[in-house]
């Protein structure tokens, strides 16, 4: 395999029907295009899930940020680039930066990944893949000028807002409810009414656990510091059984 | 403006995240590139939104039908070709199919497009745009040889499935509820049981009214002549009025 860059570089466009009412890019279409990225960078470097999947393993996310300036137009053609800037034995860390044809910084990502056995669904070691051929990508130089994500802390009086079934359309071919799934439905929690007065500033959410189609999952939502920052947490049931935590996640809004 | 050919022809990768658990791109996707695929192909000979817009006109989608030998599976490329087959006062006929790189043939699709004013939400004389610039491009011998949507017959004893909510995402540029958001909440009346015996054949939707974020969504369904042939009806209501139709729909399994 000939040696590729540290940096991927991809293209996309913002498509119309991929627009929110005020006719820019959907924040899960966002990300969406960032996992994307995430894959064919991994893919062309030899450690993606193509090659996982022969060796019995995958990646998992476990935590995305995304901080934005601004969200791209429909139309609009902007490129993710991505690339690990830290590879550890349980967990690598990947950045992003969303970049307009011109220049223009649109924003940044963050996110921690894990890699898990296939049939135990444990954690196995990165660094074992491939000889750490990861390591020889790592690229720590490129800037990625936002803040990790950190640890969501709610309380047990956080509100339940809502409660959704989850459908066929939710599950990826893990058999498991999509990533960027939680995000819409997250973002969900706040109507067109709310959107028309503040835009998504930084979004943050740490996967626990996953869920199934068939499973109920609720939402419970708390004010932070101030009334246009919030804390999310998902939780799942099915069948009328205990909750179990799914995910949590931070909105903030300008 | 350049002169094209009458029959456009785009690229898309069945993204891994747009596949559902058998690996294969969800209906939704690639009805969201079928519309794309529309989109751009009307933009490029100056009859599209773009143009639309500024005369204060928009297409409208009233029918589309989607008829496939199989579904591209995760990280296939494909083209959709597309063409306008038709062109009246009120009302565009729209085909496309659906091709792989090595020239197998997915599927097909049939649409009927009306255009209206965007003040008074009125169709609009087709012809008259561009001295009937649409008229051009007429192509009628490139081959669909799937079958028209017919007329959905449905009796009022049809079951009522479910009722759901819609948020922030379900809504596009327009304000409504978004075209392919009806094809995925349809599919979704079927299981993932139900999706691992079965595939989609045939589907067709009939765009009769719009809907709004805060409508509540209902979904009748009723079997046709065999257990593998539905029929489904969209109603909307909102704040305990009276239920208004949205849309009607076949879906056919194999």
């Amino acid at each position: 395999m000939e040696k590729l860059s540290k940096i991927g570089r991809y293209d996309f466009l913002a498509e119309p029907f991929h627009c929110d009412f005020s006719n820019h890019l959907f924040m899960g279409h966002l990300g969406n295009h960032m996992l994307n990225a995430a894959d064919f960078h991994s893919n062309e470097r030899g450690y993606g899930m193509n090659y996982l999947n022969e060796v019995n393993r995958t990646w998992v996310l476990s935590r995305l940020a995304i901080e934005m300036v601004d969200m791209p137009k429909a139309y609009d053609r902007f490129s993710v680039e991505t690339w690990i800037d830290s590879a550890m034995k349980f967990f690598t860390g990947r950045n992003f930066k969303i970049v307009g044809e011109s220049g223009h910084v649109y924003g940044y990502g963050k996110s921690v990944w894990a890699m898990i056995d296939l049939n135990t669904r444990q954690p196995v070691d990165i660094l074992a893949v491939r000889d750490g051929l990861i390591n020889e990508y790592v690229e720590t130089e490129y800037t990625c000028p936002i803040e990790k994500s950190s640890r969501v802390k709610m309380s047990a009086e956080a509100d339940p807002i809502r409660s959704i079934d989850t459908y066929y359309n939710d599950v990826d071919v893990n058999g498991h409810i999509n990533s960027v799934k939680y995000i819409e439905h997250v973002l969900d929690l706040w109507d067109l009414a709310w959107y028309k007065r503040h835009t998504i500033k930084r979004f943050e959410i740490a996967y626990v656990a996953e869920s199934h189609q068939g499973d109920c999952l609720h939402f419970y939502r708390e004010q932070r510091d101030t009334d246009i920052d919030f804390n999310v947490r998902i939780a799942k049931s099915n069948g009328g059984g205990e909750e179990a935590e799914v995910c949590r996640c931070r909105v903030l809004f300008v």
